[in-house]
């Protein structure tokens, strides 16, 4: 369910599908081989191809759940899992794929997310591209001024240089063929945000933006700009200088990511997100029972030895989100 | 303003005065030479000693302001301040001191802070404790289970690693020297947090926290557990094993930061925060006036020339927050 | 899609149909004929019979949707219906039905309610009771602390008085006949709301009531205990003494309906909702068409004479809907 | 403290005092004689006498509060007022003229109402308008569309029709000389408001000016256009025809009050609010103490015998709020 989707936007399954595409599993040879075609369906909220202004209901059928993969997890908890927490949390659990933890929550933002991106796109001139940017310690050196979504897609792990893409997939091939699995870094710029999106105190923009990211599943950290690398610079290297270019104000470096006191300044808005290493691995691990004794679980089923390449478009989707949410209140209030 | 703290809680301004006191100017010779006293006083909320459960007024005036000392802000952006965002956002700003990009108010927070850090205390057995893990490349070691707050409080610098407190303080007393500013990392724990607290999905628990941090003056980053660490490592070297310890339900390691799947699991949360270099420096930076010509401006005022030793009661507090809005709310729906 | 119910509690589909079978088209003569089952299933929140904790979503589907009984309305808007002003808000609208302005999206309501319901019984022994209370100018008189739910339910216009019952169904009758409509009043009691619940200022309960009745189609009046008869009296004919009565505190009188000073007192809670005649008659009517032009217009389609036997389960449902997130709210906080 | 304020707004002190003043005890001998200046003081928020778009803080002082008046409340309660469910609610109260549930809160209300009136005067052309409709038995009769502020304002009762006004202040006297109270109504319209404010199903503008008004102290009731009265008519009575006028789309009467489908039509707005008789009263009532003894009390202080003249720019205030943020929404997705 989505609200908020302002009214007379032509909008339709076409628009949605592509980035469920990109998130689906079984979509190449490194991501898990369930599969799932994850057709979506708009329900509500558009009347002959364009939005209503009313909440957008959209639909996409589970059709490759295996419970019986799961009977293992009735009875003992998975490491580094939520199996544990929603157990105490709630004291009853869907233990069956994990239920409400599983990742496959994710499906709504990306579909939610495919909507904030058409109307940033269309309405504010706004483009979000993700790309992996590191797994374990293969990192790539991308211009985010320049990459596109071409390069991105151009290979199945997301990275848009190609020589390092052909490293990380070696990388992730080899870890998965011992049942292991890896870690890595997403990387994400929003470019042509105007100066103006963010709130002051609470709400500033890069707020949003790590609070979303860290809902993500397998997600650890955020850092946006200069991040936890800018800590080693001194105050006269890290500041962005101000020139007039073209007859707007312009920074001369971005270290600030795009926003300045919680608030976009018109530079391309860039963050990176740290997921780790999937938990599911196909090998024995101590755990504990539901009956409060120490014993063995080995994973089953069919995951992800990496997570980075089906998260590109989550991370996107968040993005977009939290940009349109802040676009709607500077239009609300400023405008 | 603080609204939803329970009722018949014992709280006078003793409570909050001192974590004002650490975030006050002019507490040390490494933080800004303004003179403050913060003195708070708590105008409604309390009777007789005890909170009403109707909100708390908190009141601290403003005594060293000097707003002659901003005049040439008026018409010109110190570069990577909030000066030229909120030009543009709100076409009109107070230019005395940042106006409400001042991190004059998170004064606020840390009042507030402190009756969540009551809160958790004596009703939670919860603790929360932040400290400076690092001043550029100066990095401390220090036992997340086992230093304590007086370890932090027995230096200007609050690292409870006396050594590595003493290379800090002797590094910012370099670069303010040169009219410079450092950056570093601000670490925080949570012992004692029980299995519960968090939300699946948007509201979890890490999410929160994040952006609770990265809503924080200067902060650019945040991560939790291994955070970026982390992706150097392979899921089977990740992973927190379970094991049974004294009846209760234990992960042998900690990289998951005490959450999973949001959710906090029994362990200490622990996470860290980056904090840029001041951006308010004593030297000449390029930068642009308000009538869209190139210029220069050289920083005047009592500015800190690191960030970090303030922040410390800053993260708490905010951290303290989070904590007691999850464990309302993990009560209402659970308990 | 309901968040925030607790975990554990039993819930199946028994427990929601019968409230979804209250409201159902075609469920006697003096409702629509529209033929729709209603039946109601859900699809995830529960497990094993019992709530998870985690958001319930429930599904029913259209079964009798004619959109060509609409086809006028595709340039003709509906007088007194939200035709004119959905297309003056988004400048677009689905005619079909009225699209998100049918009162078919209280089914819903009335399924979110259901499980409110159910919480409050078992959890709070409180019991929410509606009844038709007036229809046009005939008034029942009601003991509201003695009537019953099987009172209520023993006929088809929803009046637990019999011979008030029968006039009113006779009078839906006669204007039915006539092709036109009437409305009434919907009085409804919670019996057994501990004191406490309700916030100060804004949230008062008697203003989450009144948002929640005036939210409902159709309706245009709420008022609480003495209401707009109780102008008429003085302050010292208001009033409601106090009294102790088997060691609790009680008031003599019930003219404050069980709130004061927005929070629940432990007396029966109760107040009436105004519903209009239905905007929908079979009549011809001057309206407007989309191109701007004075046309008519004459009522098709399958429609109620009178909403109140239809509104009771509605109305019982937000009152359900808002006791339970005082209850909440109480208990997070003061409990 | 308002939030959402838009900048660039001139706003100063005398934009508030004026309705600070009608709310102001003392201000007539139909009131309470308590003496309040009730100066309203601006802390933040506005520079050089316009809006920052950052949250407003205004400051009243009060002044002639004497706690000694209560005294006899530290451990008896006040029927009909909120002395005891706070009791329950918290196991705790400020016994001190009310605290939290006192009606002074409401000079809150009224000074961020101001803003907001005059936020929907300049930029949108809508003028709020609520006057005395009736006391007690003693009703007037008003034109909504041609009556004036002048009217209004030209005697003390705050009732354009003179000679009403003059019954019902002798209505006031009288009881008041009794030690005892009345209520009445309070009619209020908004004119101006253009199509399109409001949302669908929850937050319809009904429902939200509904919870508006019941979160007012001492009010029992809130209709709309036709109300409670409505229920009388037919649907072919009741609906709204519509004719083109002058190039609009208007209704040929307006006994939707303005509002269709829980958004405007562009009719004026119009509905009431009912008041219960003061609570307060100088005669002996029976009561219970906080030992769970039966007990009477009498009235002392200095109370209003009559709420209805002072409530006028309560009323006035929170319509505004609601219309304000129904404006913002609408702007924020439709325009």
């Amino acid at each position: 369910m989505v609200d908020g989707c302002p009214p007379r936007l032509a909008l339709t399954e076409a628009d949605i599908q592509p980035d469920l595409d990109r998130r689906r599993p079984g979509q190449s040879s490194i991501v898990t081989p369930r599969k799932e075609a994850d057709v979506v369906q708009i329900l509500s909220g558009t009347f002959e191809g364009k939005t209503l202004g009313t909440p957008l209901s959209m639909w996409v059928r589970n059709e490759d759940a295996r419970s019986e993969a799961y009977s293992e997890m009735a009875h003992k908890f998975r490491p580094s899992h939520a199996d544990y927490t929603y157990q105490a949390k709630y004291g009853f659990r869907n233990w069956q794929g994990g239920g409400r933890s599983s990742a496959r929550e994710t499906i709504g933002r990306v579909a939610a997310g495919a909507v904030a991106k058409k109307i940033l796109r269309e309405r504010h001139g706004v483009e979000i591209l993700g790309f992996v940017g590191q797994v374990q310690d293969i990192q790539a050196t991308v211009d985010l001024d320049m990459f596109t979504a071409d390069q991105v897609e151009s290979n199945i792990v997301r990275c848009p240089c190609p020589t390092t893409a052909a490293r990380m997939i070696e990388r992730i091939e080899t870890v998965r063929a011992r049942g292991d699995s890896v870690g890595g870094i997403v990387m994400c710029v929003a470019r042509g945000v105007p100066p103006g999106w963010g709130e002051p105190v609470f709400d500033r923009l890069e707020a949003d933006l790590a609070k979303a990211m860290l809902s993500l599943p397998a997600s650890k950290g955020f850092d946006v700009g200069s991040g936890f690398d800018g800590i080693m610079l001194t105050g006269s290297q890290h500041n962005d200088a101000m020139r007039m270019r073209e007859g707007r104000v312009r920074t001369v470096s971005n270290r600030s990511g795009g926003i300045q006191g919680g608030i976009s300044n018109g530079e391309t808005v860039f963050f990176r997100v740290a997921f780790k290493p999937v938990a599911t691995i196909m090998m024995e691990q101590d755990t504990v029972d539901t009956s409060g004794h120490d014993t063995t679980l080995k994973g089953r089923g069919r995951h992800d030895p990496c997570v980075l390449p089906r998260a590109v478009p989550m991370v996107e989707a968040m993005a977009a989100l939290v940009l349109v949410d802040h676009a709607l209140r500077h239009h609300a209030q400023c405008e």
